[in-house]
This record gives C-alpha cells, structure tokens and sequence, in this order.
C-alpha cells in the first residue's frame, strides 16, 4: 500500500479558512464599491499568459521570479505577476471595444516565487486602480482620491500618501550634481531605501556604490530632507532651491484637485519617494499609515504615472496612472487596528433537529426563515440538543431555534438567543418577522 | 530592434472586459447571498498545490489534463484542477480549526489542458458547496434545496435537478443481469451518455463495449425509460421492478425533505443519470434547462454524495455531499433567456470638464456625488463638450453634469438625463438628492 500523501500547502502559499474569509471578503466588498463610486469598472484576465508577454518587464530580478513553464501545446507560458502587464496587453488588444479613457479595477491574485516571509507570500491578491489615455493632473488625482477614499472606507484614520514626481526628482539630483542617467538611477535606487536603510545607509550607498563625493551627499541630504505636513509650503521650498519645473507645476494642480476631492490633508510632498521600478513618468507616490501600531509595515497602497508601459504591445505610447494596494498588508493592518470583525462566521440562526421525524419540521422552518432572509443553518446531524447548541455556538451563530414535537403541534418555535441568554417562544407564522427582530435593526 | 511582441490571450482563456464583467459580477454576488442564505461559509484555496495532492484523483484522463511543472524549489506542482480535491485536502490538514459538519463554498477559476469547445475553456470558474461529516439525507436534501434556490434567485424558470443514487442504480444492473463491478461500471458509463449518443448509441454501446445480449439491453432499456415529472410513481415503479433497497429509501426521504423547502417540483427521478466520475457512493444528479432555448446546454448544475473521496489525506472515512454550478456555462444560459443586464458599465453620472479652470469645479462636484453615494466618473481629459458626452454614452452613464463657468457663479449645476433626453438644472446644495431622485428609486 502506497505510504499516505501528507496533506500540506505548497511554501509560500495559504489557506483561507471562513474564520479567515468574513473579514477578507467584507474588505474586498469595500474596494470594490470605492472604486465603483468614483467610475472605475471592472477588468478580469487570465492566470496565464504567454511568457513572452511577461517576460523583460519586471527587471531581470523579476524575471526570475516568474512561475514559468511549458504547456501541453509546447508554449511558453507564466503565471500573471502582477496586473499591469496584462492591462497593457487587454489594451492593445482589445483597444476598439473600450471607452476611453480606460477606467478600470482589478482585483486578482498574482504569483512570484519570491522568499517566503513575514507577511510576504508567493500568491498574493492585488487591487489595482487605473486610468489609461488620459495624461492631465485630472487623472493623477482620480487615482488618488480613489486610494485613499478605499482607506477611508475601510475605517483607516491617518493614513497619508507620500507624493513625488520623477522631473522633481531629476530636478532635485541635477542640483545636487549627480550626473548622467545611470548615476542618477542609481542615487534613485540608494534614496528608494531610505524608509528601509536610514539616512546612515543611504549616505554609505551614495558615497560607496554611487561614488559621490560628500559635498554632493550634502546637498541631497538638504534637499531630501524637505518635507512636512504643509505640501505647498514643501514645494515653495524646493522650488527655492532648484526652480520651478514640470514636476512641481504638476504636483502643485495635483493638490488643489485633491483639496477639492477633501483629501488635502491625505497627501504629503516627499522628495525621497523613488519607486523602485524604473518605468514611472510623472508623479509618483507610497502610502504610509501613521498609527504607530502599523507605522512599520511599510507602504500599503503605491504607484504612479507610467506613460511608457501601456503602449508597449502597440505602436503608441499611451499615458497612464494607477495605483496598486496590497490587500493583505492591508489586512493585516486593519486586523492590527481592531477594523476588521472576524468574529461570525456562521449563519445568523441555526435550526436543530430533533429526530429523524423532525427533520421535514426543521427544514420547513429554515426554509421559512431563508424566505425573510436570514441567514440559517438546518443541521444535517441529529442527536442531543445540547451538541447542536454547542456546534451552533462554535460557528458563531447568532440564534438556535428548537421545534420538538410538542412545538410542531403548537405551531410555535423555541428561539435561544445565545448572545443575550434570552428565550423568545414565536408563533410560526410570525417566526420571520419575529427572529428578523431579534437579530435587531437590518 | 526587436519585433514587437504580438497582444494575445493563450487558446482556451480570456479576457472579461467590463462589459462581460458587469452582468457575471452580479451573477457571482447572487450566488453568493444564495450560498449565505443557506448557512455556507466562503473558503479559499491556492491555485497551485503539490502535484501528488492532485495527481491519481480525476482519473487518467485528468491526470493528462492537469497543467503541471517543477517549480524554484525542485518541487511538483500543479494548478488546481477542481475544488473538491483542495476540500479534502484543507479538512484533513485543519480539521481541529473547523466546524463540524463543515459547510462550504467556494468560487474560484480551476484550470484543464482540455481541447478548447464552443463553451468548454481551459479556465474556468467552479462554484461548489459542500457539506462535509453528514452522512443523512438532511445534508443531501440541504445540498440539493441550495442549488435549486440559486437558480431560482438568477431568476431561471423551469430548472430541474434529475436524481437517482447508486445503490439503486446497481440494484437496476442487477435486475438487469449485467454481473461483476467492471461489467456494471462499463454499462454505467454507456448509460452516462445516454444524452448525448441518446438511446440508439448506448445500445450499441452496451453490446459493443460491455458485451450485454440483447434480452438484457431490453431489460436495462425498460428500466432506464422509467422516469418522470411525479417522482414518487417513479420510484414506486422502480421499487415494482427491483424491490425497495437503500436507495429508493433514501430518495424518498431526500423528496420529502425538498418538499418541504418548497423545491418539490425542481426534482425528477431519472434513473439514467450515471456520472462520469467514479467517486460517488449515494445520490447523484445533474441539472437541466427545461426552456428550449437553452435545453442544449446539458448539465450547469450537478453532484452528489462522495463518502470515500474527503477522507483520502486522513486515517477515516468522512460522509459528503456536494454540488457544483459550471458558472460560465450557466451565464451563457442567462444571456441566452435575456436574464442577464450587461448594458451599464459606467458610472451613474458623468462629470464634465469644460476646460483647465473648471477641473477643480468639476472635482467638487464629482466628490458631492460620490458622498451621495452616486457612482460618478470626472472626465480626465477636457476639450468639445460634444466629444465628452460621447464618451458618457459609449460607457452607459445615464446623467451627465455640466458646470460651466456661469453655472459656477450662480451655484448651479446643468444635469442632462440621456436615457431620456432631459435637462435639469440643480442647486448646487441640493445636488446629491436631486441626483438620486433623477436615478430613480435605489
């Protein structure tokens, strides 16, 4: 006899129990509605795609981390890794049957084989938000009233987004005399690890693997370190030190329409944003939340313009901004702030079963109580009442409801409230009304 | 340079614009209530498990089928083929996490290297509920009371669940003198096609293949015919031929059960119904549309009880029961009836932008829209009124805003009704009630 297979997750990989589940989905549900409130619509694609569709877009690093293989038709094939790429593929493809501008939302696992850590797993769900074929402030700033609408959705206080843009950047590295693309992409690269690194290691990477001298280091310590609370009065001062140019014009439209949009308060001006991709155009950005409970985890919602990417499987460039959330940081910070009800997990009223006579009784009174739209669950076990109550209890369920012999020929039903303790005798033909009322205002 | 790289879905999946989105969305969400309502609870599962979790349970035509491959780690893996091989693999390696018996669905794509049909992909979205650790017929009559309620809430008419078990199939075999397990298997396999070679093409099946002679094709062909829309003459007549037996008893106490959740007329006794799957131990069935419209179609809802398969990654036995909705089949179906609203995929109202200074007029507008709880986009690109209105009436908006510069002054905003072809002109205060009185009822 074959040994048995142990039953296992593959690493990286996990579960969703429904104790896991409520809290998941009701969040989903919430994105969802944001993104439907400001106009988005949704977009689905498949978990497969030609790799060559993936491949050389991620980085070399990236590259590597694609699950990848050959199919049945001897095609090269790859798991989606993240939800852009196939957005600009949908786009070339499919250019003639949609609006444009496109408005659209994906909400959908992606696959890397990265190393498995804390909070870092190799099938994650992305949220992604994004406007494509439109290249004016208007976009940037749908975009990111959308993302933090979501967060304010979500019960999230205090959560601001760190806003930059790429022409301030090179703007901000020209002053500060780093020259040539290369080393300005790779003091960008130095600068992206400030939140991770220190000021202490991000001056040894300048000095080390970019080469500057410490006069250079100096002045972009100066000016990367400008920034507060006050976006306009940071962007006065960096204007003060390298001028006006197309990056603090926009990043200046950008927060008038977020001050219109009632999220003024939700942005900061950061010249230490950089992204660690290279394909942004124009603004850029990362959220933080300032709960100092969750402060440490990092950026939970990011992205930016990228007019470059959209256009690849095409002739044209195509302007686009978007932003990206991850949906299980996320989670786990709103778990962390006590924002998420994990707690019931089973239906709102449970049915017990007497006997096998009283099954035909029991199931009519669940089909009753489904009919007014509550949530029940009949058992499928019989056997002492004291055991239903208990398995009722362990889901979570809200109300037990009882009909013995005695009660089916009273046309009544015995309802134990097990939060309250309380025992309510209903007529029949009121139960719905009468349990919709105990489970109180609906 | 290199050749560009052609935007292209793999053959077998495919994209959901929002325009497929809208109607499939809604479509999943009724599920969904459907499932709750009936005290399910959602689970979810990695789309990639250890290949030796799948590989042996679908036969080795599923074997063949499974998209397969060696990940980063020298490990096997494979994407998920169906949801009930993942449920016996979640309830053996948590059992102590969940509740007993365990009640779940799950809706999510699973994945077949099958030959690409009119209707059949190599992606596709399975919705199953299962409960798990109830051997009674309450959990069959539950499991089956579900589906016919979810069909019933898409709004289908004249859906019909056609059942029968395998114990009484195998006392029809016997009756019949078709002897041995491998005999009876074959025979069952021809009667399983009985839909699509009809009666003719099993014959020849059952002589062919199986080796019957044709007194006991006769005598299985009579057997086979009984069926009806009165299911108890139905098992009654069976019961005449074959003698009561394990499963005429418990058909008969799954009807009772059904017809006490009102769902009495959504059953037939069909003696034909077979299942291709070898796993099943009790009752078996398969839906079908009774409009011929649609009637082609064949099965978009089918199961049954599989007390061996759950308990394969453990020490025990573990009864099940389940039922499984092919969601793309049965969307097709919906559209088919006209049951399906696939027109809107824009928001409810449209924002215009008259020109650069508006922008921030616009976002304010857009912003009191959306506290209203209205679905709102703000055009991102501004220019000829004309052409925005275009694209409002490309995406389904059904109101269109426009705040001009005087109407800015006077505090007043211009709604235009597309649908029909009326103007408003709203107070700016009282812009998210006039709004929604204008969408109507919600």
């Amino acid at each position: 006899m074959a040994s048995p297979i142990s039953p296992r997750t593959l690493k990286g990989f996990r579960d969703y129990l429904p104790q896991d589940m409520i809290g998941r989905r009701a969040m989903i549900r919430t994105i969802e509605a944001a993104f439907n409130r400001h106009g988005f619509a949704p977009l689905d694609t498949p978990a497969l795609e030609y790799a060559e569709i993936l491949t050389g877009k991620y980085g070399d690093e990236g590259d590597k981390l694609l699950y990848r293989f050959t199919d049945h038709g001897e095609r090269e094939v790859a798991l989606r890794y993240d939800l852009t790429v196939p957005l600009a593929r949908v786009f070339a493809q499919h250019k003639g049957a949609l609006p444009l501008p496109f408005r659209r939302y994906q909400i959908a696992p992606v696959w890397r084989a990265d190393k498995p850590q804390r909070g870092r797993f190799r099938e994650f769900m992305q949220c992604d938000v994004d406007i494509v074929g439109a290249a004016g402030p208007m976009a940037d700033a749908e975009v990111l009233g959308t993302g933090l609408a979501v967060l304010s959705d979500l019960g999230v206080r205090g959560a601001r987004i760190h806003l930059n843009h790429r022409a301030l950047l090179t703007a901000l590295l020209d002053h500060a005399g780093v020259a040539g693309d290369h080393g300005q992409l790779l003091a960008l690269r130095a600068i992206d690890k400030w939140d991770k690194i220190g000021e202490a290691g991000v001056r040894k990477e300048l000095a080390g693997g970019v080469g500057l001298d410490a006069a250079a280091i100096d002045r972009l310590m100066t000016v990367f370190s400008t920034t507060g609370a006050d976006s306009v009065a940071t962007l006065d001062a960096l204007e003060a030190l390298v001028g006006a140019n197309e990056g603090t014009v926009r990043l200046r439209e950008v927060l008038a329409l977020l001050d219109a949009a009632g999220h003024g308060d939700g942005v900061q001006i950061d010249p230490t944003i950089a992204r660690g991709l290279d394909y942004y155009t124009g603004v850029i950005y990362e959220t933080r939340l300032t709960d100092p409970k969750v402060a440490s985890m990092g950026a939970v919602m990011s992205g930016g313009r990228y007019d470059g990417l959209i256009g690849m499987f095409g002739k044209d460039a195509v302007p686009a901004v978007g932003i990206s959330l991850g949906l299980d940081r996320l989670l786990a910070a709103l778990r962390e702030l006590g924002l998420v009800d994990d707690a019931n997990h089973g239906a709102e009223a449970f049915v017990t079963v007497f006997n096998a006579d009283g099954r035909v009784e029991a199931m009519r009174v669940a089909t009753e109580l489904r009919a007014a739209g509550v949530s029940a669950e009949v058992s499928t076990i019989e056997g002492k009442l004291a055991k239903q109550f208990k398995r009722a209890d362990r889901r979570g369920c809200r109300l037990v409801l009882v009909v013995g012999p005695d009660d089916a020929a009273a046309g009544t039903v015995v309802v134990k409230d097990l939060t309250r303790g309380a025992q309510t005798i209903a007529a029949r033909a009121e139960l719905g009304a009468c349990v919709l009322e105990l489970l109180g205002a609906r």
